[in-house]
């Protein structure tokens, strides 16, 4: 441990600061894998506010680099470490707590976000954004990403639900924005500024998240089309009356992943799979079915069926929800994430196929269909560097595709280091100017999240 | 006109800039009717965003201040005039389009929040928020301010609906942030903080606002308490199981000023009245409104009536919503927009009582109580010094109140001019230095909204 690592592991209680390198190992890497993370000089285990404020202070003093990091979940490099820097993680910080009476939750930033659902659900009350990662990744994380998921298309997303947070700034000041009250217009919406914010402006030390009354049952409809236009168009369509509380696509590729995976009698031959569910009260839940079921049949569906079962509902959900577990026998994988308008969303699907194919990669898509967001995972070799090549040309060939059809280049997993170098490509330089402007006047060290995209 | 002036009245086509006194004189004053109001050099009627552009341009070559302006509608002095600044009127540009297919608005800032209700109406689509302005209100204005409503209880505010916009910058620039697209989150959210930035930060010339399909009929609930304590405690109690699509709260002073200004049948003895709603669809309305009358009962109401039918419902949200204009015979008003976490309405309804006898002005108020978020109005003579010295010890008194109570100055009208002085007072000295640092970074120059809150 060299002396300026001694200087902050003294100023902290015993076994807050790291430097053991089995340590390190695990603390470099998110769920990126990407080779490139660097080594961190030590890594912290926040136990409290005061030790974010000591390790940030420290830091601004020596001018070293700090990359917070929640459950490590990122899947865009967002928690990666760089050489030097040191690994802020906020693990240990997850308490949550219920306040039945204002409907909130005030949450550390290490909760998992599964653990803040349940919480609630025992008050009868629900915290929505559900990523798919909800069982393994952190409320810091869905706070710093903004995070959406598989709800989100009715109920919103992360920042929707956030409506105060302790953040520490660069120079360790602690500050409180927002509460428990619902609806605050006090000054700039600095609140919604660090939502999404991706660890480059403050580290979030607390959340008050809203919560609501625990949902209604859900109903399902399963269809399968002969292509994605087919299923888009459904998408589309049934947009313009229902208000379904999901709408997820598969494409053939996914579909058979997943099959091969774990068998669940999917048909491997559509070319698009549509899951869509009502959770919309009383009889109005079975003529919100019905309007899903005839979008569906209106654009071509071979098979609709659907189920007021919430367990064979579940069974469904869980076959979307396993596509990127199963795509790990088949390689490593780039995740991408770009959204484009609803009605784009057939040209973007027909565009990444192209590029599959173009590229000679692998590319299974999944999408939160609902809100024109998708999950395209391009597949590929990581021992064979012409694969990987390939597979970096096809990442970034689908970014351009969305920005091209009025779109972006991450609807929910951030920016991160992955995309970094295409943001510009997305905003222009006018906005980019501007993300850098408010990150100075923030950061002027830029010691918060360095290499990460402003 | 001078020479500076002319400058400007050149650049631009005829009729866009006025220095008419009679003009000067209307573009002054907002609703908070203030005799502070500075006398501005000028008006500009721009057509276009580029206008915009060229008076932007203009002014940071002088280092003249900007006040943006909507409908002139603002309650917190935001766009009063200030000496020496020219007045930016966005009344001209007021263009509305509906994307049907993407379900958004593309709308210019001078629209009002009605044309954009009625164009989303006409393809069976739904714009939400709902200012009780709604009908006179600019979305330039709303989307400034980050306006609620009536139905943000269980709809979301202005923020919630805002997928896109451009904004004129402090030199000129113009940055579309955003787009059609429902997910976004590369970069930082800009987008979000530019909501609620009451023209402090640049000037919104487009907004792109999500629409979703159009409502469901609502049931009402009217229910008259002893007390406001006992109406309060029943809005904590519905809130616990019910997604009520409108809590309104009217206490003795304001349903007798409402009955004063247009009998409706009002019971004058009333503590406190609630106005209820669900738009829950099907039986399950049926389910809500039981819950709600039962939630009231257990409260302590004294009367209780509900109805199914649309039109006698609105008869009494028509009844909230004159609260304001039935003020007008009993004097001047100092609207009061104070906020807090949703247990403490109770207290904070008993001070605001205790606030007018102590200083003797009559304080009617209503609340969107589900929200939290209350309005007291202060009425005062404003031919009588003494009366309106009172008046604006209640009104800081007011404001103190609900940040003791964890609350807000302002839920939903902004800080403007009128509440500046107690901004610091919520937020402490390091959340205001941040308020100051974003926004010397994005207007270095302060040309503005110069003598707004920040």
């Amino acid at each position: 441990m060299d002396d300026v690592v001694k200087e902050l592991a003294d100023a902290l209680p015993d076994g807050v600061v790291t430097t053991d390198e089995a340590a390190l190992e695990k603390y470099r890497h998110d769920w990126t894998h990407d080779a490139g993370a660097g080594m961190p000089l030590a890594a912290v285990r926040a136990e409290s506010a005061e030790h974010v404020q000591e390790t940030v202070r420290w830091a601004a003093r020596h001018g070293i680099g700090v990359v917070p990091r929640g459950a490590g979940t990122s899947l865009s490099g967002g928690s990666m470490a760089v050489d030097g820097c040191v690994t802020l993680s906020l693990e240990r910080m997850n308490r949550v707590e219920i306040d039945t009476d204002s409907r909130v939750a005030v949450v550390e930033p290490g909760a998992f976000n599964v653990e803040v659902k349940r919480a609630a659900a025992a008050e009868g009350l629900w915290y929505p954004p559900d990523p798919s990662s909800y069982e393994i990744c952190s409320i810091g994380g869905n706070v710093a990403t903004n995070a959406g998921g598989l709800c989100c298309v009715k109920y919103g997303v992360t920042t929707d639900y956030v409506l105060g947070m302790d953040v520490v700034l660069a120079d360790g000041t602690l500050v409180t924005l927002g509460g428990k009250r619902i609806k605050d217009v006090a000054g700039l919406s600095l609140l919604k500024l660090f939502v999404g914010s991706e660890g480059t402006l403050g580290i979030v030390t607390k959340a008050v998240l809203r919560l609501v009354p625990a949902q209604q049952p859900s109903s399902t409809v399963v269809a399968t089309f002969p292509t994605v236009a087919d299923a888009a168009a459904a998408v589309v369509e049934l947009g313009r009356s229902v208000r379904a509380s999901m709408v997820e696509l598969m494409d053939r590729a996914s579909i058979n992943a997943v099959e091969d995976f774990r068998p669940m009698g999917l048909d491997r031959d559509a070319g698009a799979l549509l899951l869509v569910q009502s959770d919309a009260p009383g009889a109005t839940r079975a003529d919100e079915v019905a309007a899903i079921v005839a979008a569906c049949e209106l654009h071509g569906a071979k098979e609709v069926l659907d189920t007021d079962d919430p367990e064979d509902g579940e069974m469904f959900v869980q076959a979307r929800r396993i596509h990127f577990t199963a795509l790990e026998p088949r390689g490593s994988v780039l995740p991408e994430d770009v959204g484009v308008p609803v009605p784009q969303l057939p040209e973007l699907l027909a565009e990444i196929e192209a590029i599959g194919q173009r590229h000679d990669v692998e590319i299974p898509v999944v999408a939160h269909a609902g809100d024109g967001n998708t999950h395209p995972a391009i597949v590929y070799d990581a021992g064979d560097a012409d694969s990987e090549r390939r597979a970096r040309l096809a990442f970034d060939d689908v970014m351009h595709a969305a920005i091209r059809l009025g779109g972006t280049i991450t609807g929910e997993h951030g920016v991160g280091r992955m995309k970094k170098g295409c943001l510009e490509d997305q905003v222009g330089p006018d906005v980019m100017a501007l993300n850098r402007k408010v990150k100075a006047a923030l950061d002027p060290q830029g010691i918060l999240n360095p290499g990460s995209f402003v």
